[in-house]
């Protein structure tokens, strides 16, 4: 099956990524571009077919190579209707049938899923850390993504939205989540919490070396944040502890609900590496029950921002291919 | 197969319960005995035989009517091996090859699985809400049990040991749990938790009806609780709201984790029905999330004290019988 291909296509709220990716994880091609909040599908959907298209040219590969195509996009959306029933960045998108206009153009199979469920299943499929054995991955980006993958198949639910690990509680009456909960995990463990628990703190009197940063003007990420808690600045070390801590909490749960072989941190806010890693496992163990070593492995995502195309792809190999 | 039968076996702290259940899920004959703390493996197996035996003659059947042996035990067990690593409340017993040495006294295939498992399998299978669709069971009694069916079948997750709900964080540094952690479902709703906690608050000098029953030596259940709370004792009424919040709590984990079509509970705290029903999808409510509507039923069991023997027979009859 060398010569053959899938298509896979990541839909984010910044940036719509297509790949070409063989039926063994590597990627053969690729284009992107970037998404505007107020792009109607029409133009994205014409923007998917011009990437794809311009793709198959660069690897001088024609239609007939391609198997069919994956796409992962924000939801929620359904699976088995193939329709994006709300896009949580992309401003009037409601009830789009992804799958059957795409489908219709390209001439080819679409399956559509959930983002963090494509990346789930790009890490498996693809990832460092695959020997088929169930996992778990949460993406700690601008939210929490989640996808989990039980005896080689992606966890849908009977509503098809299975897997949202971030918007699980991990601290009732904790802070105020945009899905309207309270103490989401989202709300202590994306990229974009970090930076916001992190700010709230300097602004209400907490020293840190953050506070000259962001009067002179500097970009603050997660990542400042844990550069500086490894250097010692003690609100920074406060917030990257809390972090870790919830993280850890998530595990818990997840280690008790799914019973996975591991559990696999991606996003932006894994650009910590070992210092979240470390960290969750610490807080991890300090936490976990004693009645039976049934802990699953933490460990960091392998495949970075190809996640989302390759799964997007693997879950076409997977639908569309009965050699795969 | 309506002369057939499955031997459905309960195991647990207190009582040995065995039953054949017909494929429909109906009983046709039963037996039970008390269990001792101190009781070898070797004896009850032998329990577990007599009571088949002596249920089989009761219903005028021979051996040859039975398609296979289903047991429900506390774990952590390992239901491939058949195998009970540690049984919680029966002293001595590590890694008990249960599956193998009663498959062999009577000549017949055995499945093992956790308690929790075979209840939930039992009311996928033949309780009042079966349609097919994926659910998650809790059993509120002396601790709190779990078990998961997703896609006709029990999840059992790498390490076989999923589904353990009742050991999920509700509230992270929350009260202490035998298991070694802190805040697990199990402090706050089992059957147990509630007394002890409405205990506490009358030992710190909570005003409550309840001081008065304990000097004169009644019997405080939970339903004690439950009854004292729906007649307007404020104490209890805060007892019964903390506990239908945290279920509310583990059921919207439940939600984001699974989606299932349906939360059931049971247990000897749902002998409470509506007044728990009502409390803990107030809390959902008022807790759950606006972004879509996958908002899983919450429901009373409707298999009582037999959803594990039939449950267990259930898990047989899935297993060994080519017609099920």
């Amino acid at each position: 099956m060398s010569d053959y291909v899938a298509i896979g296509i990541d839909l984010g709220g910044t940036n719509l990524k297509v790949a070409l990716v063989y039926s063994t994880g590597a990627i053969v091609a690729r284009a992107a571009q970037p998404v505007e909040a107020g792009q109607q599908p029409g133009e994205i959907i014409d923007a998917m077919v011009t990437l794809s298209r311009q793709s198959l040219a660069d690897a001088h590969l024609d239609d007939s190579a391609v198997i069919g195509v994956g796409v992962g996009s924000p939801g929620p959306l359904s699976t088995s209707r193939g329709v994006i029933i709300k896009a949580a960045n992309l401003v009037g998108w409601e009830n789009v049938a992804l799958r059957d206009r795409l489908g219709k153009i390209l001439g080819k199979s679409v399956v559509l899923d959930n983002d963090g469920n494509a990346a789930a299943f790009g890490e498996y499929w693809a990832g460092n850390n695959h020997d088929g054995h169930d996992m778990v991955l949460l993406t700690l980006g601008t939210g929490v993504g989640g996808g989990v993958v039980l005896g080689g198949q992606v966890l849908r639910g009977h509503y098809e939205n299975a897997g949202e690990i971030g918007h699980t509680v991990v601290e009732p009456r904790g802070r105020a989540c945009t899905c309207g909960k309270h103490g989401c995990l989202e709300q202590y463990a994306s990229a974009s919490a970090v930076v916001r628990r992190a700010m709230e703190g300097v602004e209400t009197g907490e020293a840190s070396s953050l506070k000259a940063m962001d009067t002179q003007g500097d970009e603050i990420t997660a990542q400042t944040v844990a550069t500086l808690a490894r250097d010692g600045d003690a609100w920074c070390q406060q917030v990257w502890e809390e972090t870790c801590f919830y993280l850890a909490v998530a595990c818990i749960n997840i280690q008790h609900t799914f019973n996975p072989a591991r559990v696999i941190l991606g996003g932006g806010l894994s650009c910590a590496g070992d210092q979240l890693i470390d960290g969750v496992r610490k807080h991890f163990s300090a936490m976990s029950w004693s009645l039976y070593e049934d802990f699953p492995q933490i460990q960091l995502a392998s495949l970075g921002y190809d996640a989302g195309v390759i799964g997007a792809a693997g879950l076409a190999w997977q639908r569309f291919s009965s050699t795969n």
